[in-house]
């Protein structure tokens, strides 16, 4: 029973055929190769972007770092939820990778930003004041980290607040996938139709061995990404193993497939939930329960795998009367193992 | 006829075996699956070093970055060869992950340090004068970026001028696998017994798909390592495909195989050559030789691939009468290759 | 009726007569001066601190920044109150010097860190993850920024719990000589004895032309900050003219008699607010006060400077039916301005 | 007989009285006054560049650093002499300012480089190539750090090199005056109209107790440099003493007369040297001369300062039959001071 996160499940069948297809003779490195460009041409495709810039490189944190020190310049500030995975998990690569940008918290329900705090902090910002940093790019997660979605209308609200102050837009989309077969939508309306100028487009917790695509859609600094992926050491020589496992993932629908199957074992597993039990509005394949910590207690016996978040990491305290767990299904999730999970649950 | 770089050529069976059996159901993350903690363990078996540490990244830009970072303040003289990859190759990247510390030439024949050089180097670095950069680390490569290779005396020599200094030894490891199967020494020797405080053992170029191990022979900073690691987005989630991957190429001396074989294609070439075309000494599996530019245009027409250097890069300008080129050997070279490609030069 | 801030007023002729005697044919530059030394040696007898290393630089900003950078990994956490001079008023010189830590918010009533609400922040850090980032210093502002004061007692609580959890403490003493002559104590035990590792003594604020000095009661890391200070290019060749200003400022109290009068001035302001204008307990030579949008203009109208804080910079919006405004006296106030300033207000 | 250098000496009257003259009243501070202004608009004139922007900070190497990183990004290669103040003596200030540039060495006699040696320089540059640093900017120092004089030729031939592969010039003109007097010809001829972009016009040395001016001729990253220099700790706060001593400077050609006066004490100097002890052509206030071992010695006896240099800072080992002295004059400098320098030297 292993909920603790998507990124640590395997490789589907189709990806490893890829990766064996593409281990034949030499190829030309860091990119030069043809399953490169070909990946590059498919995403433009899907994304209905035919200018867009496609770079690859193998973790998230490195693709939002990356495309974060594109957008923003040292002295910028980056808007974001105070939960972010920038804010919270990447060490403080957004800081290394950016020179040391400010991450300017901006609050919001469930995880999102709501609109009216945004525009009060922009109001705030100082902007033309040498005494404070400069406004400088809004950063959204989707799904977010309460496991939220954002909608087309909602990232479009954020992002035109973004662009009427003159900030371009990043999209952390480690879950991309998951929240576009939810939302129902094309990748272009839940990315730069919506405003994205830059989409880390996830794939490791989607299927793939450690592969994410930072999608330019406005091209102008394609260059300085590129400079900036290799001085950080992120240009694969053996490029052609990245590219095939996207473009397999993208072939008949894969990598939506696989997200389908991800958000439904979620359902699956919301719908066996106690009453209240649920904490933010499911968006995909990440829920988080409140449980009773006798059922906490229960499901550890049972090694049911997961992390307590986002109250507390432990659960030290008198205030802890309760226990609130992150679960996260991914493509390999199986109906047995929800079952089994919820097995373990009081009844409804 | 593929010579052009040993980090284009694919991956043996064995690896690709040990991929497919890590693919097996979910693992802990960032480095706290098993296979993880057996090659970190199998690792110091090898190295004779029960103390090291050992970290895994995916490219060697990275792994020298980090450890350079590690081992040197933003202020700190990393003295180097003018040649070394970590000046010419990397676009600054020791620059940027140690905040701008100063790569200092120290020069020497074939590629490698002089020790009277970095005698002179040292002698003149203004230790204690606060106007200027302060000493360092020393940085090697072994092999070369000439192809040539440091004997294990010539590291003892040079590293305990560096220590001498109060410097930490850092080294390139790319090649280090061809260096030691041609030294025939113990990796130990070759390493931490030589003076060698931090070594990227380098796989990529010797069948891995993308995996260097740092490995830290002093411990004391191996937390901070872990740290810049993880901030500079180097921390794989599915991080037990790189383990495996390392693991299998350890195993039955699989990794000296593989380097034996691409000395020996290397040096079946230099068999071959024309008499006075080799550039310098060849001390593993990579050598440069001196073409007529009639010779480079008939290896052309049949589409010999590698590059032209360190002269030039270009043909271009009078001074061009031959073209120095660069020619690497990897573990799936052929002997047949090697044979097509000595059928276009001059009989000796 | 200029109220903006202290460090726009001139200079007292004790310091024009000290700067004329230092211009005395040619010295060593760079702070190897016999003036440098003595400065170094009557702020170790003044703080009672024989082991103190001092250092001087311009700005109170390069002040802080250097020794934030000395205290502070890359990858540490600065807590620090949500209006700290360096999280609002520096442009990220903090993320600059240090090479991007991050400033973490730890709230408190009237600018002060409340110790709960640190003991809560430091709970939560994730230190030994190597996801986040990890504790790295406790900055204080005293004054603070909303012109209060931490007493002695308030500083060695918080610095206790910052020792606690291995954190060292850097105090922004931008008026700190106004904290030390309100406060009744000695110098040290607003420093050093109260828990504080590096404190930065403003002198600029409180007469001197461009003088701040950087006192590390722990000299481990002095040679440390003097290649930062250098490398930043905050070394002064005419060093002679900094420390003879701020040796004539010790002399004879002049540093404490500056301060009370400025802290004297302050007091006859806030005696002469309305009723329920002033906004925070009063520490020393800076006050808050909430105006009427009536007395606003009649105080603009008389040509009074100050700045409207923390509130809000500008005056629209519906909100804004008060104005509050920052009023800060100097050593130059004088008690004409202070009644002129008066004068404009409501009757009590 | 203080030679050692120009930045130790003291400041003439005419400086000391506009620093009391500013000392009037409260003024706004951060450059916001009127001095400011003024002196912005006179720079602007006497360089004949009504569009440039002016900005004071208090050290050469802020002034040099601040610029470099405002025309280079951190995968820029700047290039320098060899010996050039930014790449010996500033620990390192460009690499920290522009988050890790590359200073790439180009050769010259006389510490000015060879216009061939720039442009093979540039030939081999790797532009376009992502494994390498990209050409940044070409840095020049005038009068150079062997005393010479770059002409205003020889700056338009190597400015016009850089401009034709795109790179702006950046130019330390610590002893720019020096150099301008001596070449008699305007500010404009030896700066913009050369083809330099941004001009560290230096006037600690020549007068003034700290005080550099940033010229930017291009206007357009004028705003990013105030960011820069705010989040780098170099905007004072009292600004105006820094402009009214620069204003005072620039009036009736003290400036010039200054940097006449120490050019001549240059040339005495010069003119008393033995046969064949200059080192190189001299070309302004420094000058550098090889002395017999027991010259140095009788000089040392009488109490004569003054740096070893360019060879060795120490007269160590066999090989240091002779002593290369580097004497620079000053404003201060008097000619019984020379007289009494030139009578320990052996007679011509």
């Amino acid at each position: 029973m292993f909920f603790a996160s998507d990124n640590t499940s395997g490789l589907p069948p189709e990806i490893w055929d890829a990766l064996r297809q593409a281990d034949d003779g030499f190829a030309a490195g860091y990119g030069g190769d043809d399953l490169t460009r070909r990946l590059r041409d498919r995403l433009r495709s899907i994304f209905e972007a035919p200018e867009a810039e496609v770079f690859l490189v193998t973790t998230g944190s490195a693709a939002n770092a990356l495309a974060l020190a594109t957008l923003t310049p040292p002295w910028g500030a980056i808007y974001c939820h105070p939960l972010a995975h920038i804010e919270v998990d990447e060490c403080g690569a957004p800081e290394f990778y950016t020179s040391g940008a400010k991450l300017a918290h901006v609050a919001g329900a469930d995880g999102k930003i709501a609109p009216d705090a945004l525009n009060a902090k922009l109001a705030a910002s100082g902007r033309g004041n040498v005494h404070n940093v400069q406004p400088g790019a809004l950063s959204l997660t989707n799904l977010t980290e309460c496991g939220t979605r954002y909608s087309v209308a909602e990232i479009t609200a954020l992002a035109s607040i973004a662009h009427d102050h003159g900030l371009p837009v990043h999209l952390d989309g480690a879950r991309f996938v998951n929240a576009l077969v939810a939302e129902g939508c094309s990748p272009a309306d839940l990315s730069w139709r919506a405003g994205v100028d830059a989409l880390v487009l996830g794939g490791t917790k989607n299927g793939l061995m450690g592969v994410e695509a930072v999608i330019l859609f406005d091209p102008a600094r394609a260059w300085e990404f590129q400079l900036r992926r290799k001085r950080a050491g992120h240009l694969w020589s053996k490029h052609r193993y990245l590219a095939a496992q996207m473009l397999a993932w993208l072939e008949d629908d894969l990598w939506l497939r696989l997200a389908r199957h991800a958000n439904d074992m979620a359902a699956t597993l919301e719908a066996g939930l106690p009453e209240g039990a649920l904490m933010f509005p499911r968006g995909g394949n990440m829920l988080f329960a409140r449980f009773s910590r006798a059922t906490h207690a229960a499901l550890q016996a049972a090694h049911a795998q997961y992390f307590l978040w986002p109250d507390s990491e432990t659960l030290e305290g008198p205030e802890h009367e309760t226990a609130s767990a992150r679960l996260v299904t991914s493509w390999s999730t199986t109906p047995g193992q929800v079952a089994q999970f919820l097995s373990h649950l009081p009844r409804r």
